[in-house]
């Protein structure tokens, strides 16, 4: 199946502003999109990258500058148009900060039955889906889990959820890390510990931190 | 199998303090109990909390003011001593705010074959395991998912961990409530919805919120 991966080249992840630089995040997120590629691959499937700008990588990307929610519209729309409005195969979307996904849980993800599949994010978010329903577009503002089920509801598709923390877990912000440290084992996990990060308890509650 | 779930009848719920009152922290704290009771009894399974202080519920109760590792730890001594250093039956420890946990995803925690069964929650923390083991104890303070996977490896039991976002999700914060709201169907979402709080978008993030 190809699995689209959206990917922003323009200051990706600045809600990590406060704990890293700006070509820190730059090269975080890039570390996590290729632990999320590789994530795909493993689990038998064809990753796609959908950029905002150019990007050096070994598998197929599209540059496409529009926001997230046009720039997945239209690649569902030509899936569909290459492949007969009865619906063809399937296609998947999976976020490319899903930096603790792993080919197994993938693998539930792509192998669970239905017209739409989503994997819910934390904050009403959609971390990743599958369509196998021509109709489906997505929405991306706001709490597009619910949109996503209402969009699937007026087009007729079934929905089937997927409960899994690793695919809920999308890296946004400094707390975020402390999922990479603890759950991760690939680049990003690596590239935190490189430039110095470790897991902290202070009052009982845990943190990602590294000397000032 | 008996499944203890641990509730604090002392300031719950102190984290929500920006977003709701002190009675409403009780009574809030106390419909997300419940409705892990009614999941736990939906899976087929036997709930018993193990609460700091009287409650008044009907299911068994144990009172034990003991800070939460120690009052768990007695609870599986007394458990080993009960049905022999054998090992015996199971016993299952599932928090009282996993306010999005259904019957279905604590089948699968329940039904997960090991000497010790995660569920991992966010921040390193530890929301939900079984225990088939004799010599398993906790250590809640601080990333208590690592601990638990050491203190299991000591004790030479075998580890397996469910990713459940359900399961991950404790609710402490007020950015926790949007769960609730989104992905809940019991008392703890009707009594947020019952005292005013609805989802709000505020540049493409999700909060839950409720009028002045």
């Amino acid at each position: 199946m190809e699995v689209l991966v959206p990917f922003s080249t323009e200051s990706p992840k600045s809600r990590l502003e406060p704990v890293l630089s700006e070509r820190e995040r730059r090269d975080f997120a890039r570390a996590m999109a290729a632990d999320v590629v590789e994530a795909i691959e493993a689990a038998g499937h064809h990753p796609h990258i959908l950029s905002t700008g150019q990007i050096d990588v070994d598998v197929p990307v599209t540059v496409d500058e529009r926001p997230l929610t046009d720039a997945v519209n239209a690649r569902l729309s030509a899936h569909v148009d290459a492949r007969g409005s009865d619906g063809g195969p399937e296609i998947a979307v999976v976020m490319a900060d899903l930096a603790i996904a792993t080919p197994s849980v993938l693998e539930r993800l792509f192998e669970t039955p239905g017209d739409v599949v989503i994997a819910p994010g934390r904050g009403g978010g959609t971390n990743a889906f599958v369509s196998r329903h021509p109709g489906f577009r997505v929405d991306y503002h706001g709490t597009s889990y619910l949109d996503h089920r209402e969009i699937a509801a007026t087009v007729g598709a079934d929905v089937c959820v997927v409960d899994s923390f690793r695919l809920a877990t999308d890296v946004d912000e400094p707390a975020d890390l402390v999922e990479v440290l603890t759950h991760g084992d690939g680049r990003a996990r690596t590239y935190l510990t490189d430039v110095g990060f470790t897991l902290q308890t202070t009052d009982g509650r845990v943190s990602a931190s590294r000397p000032e």
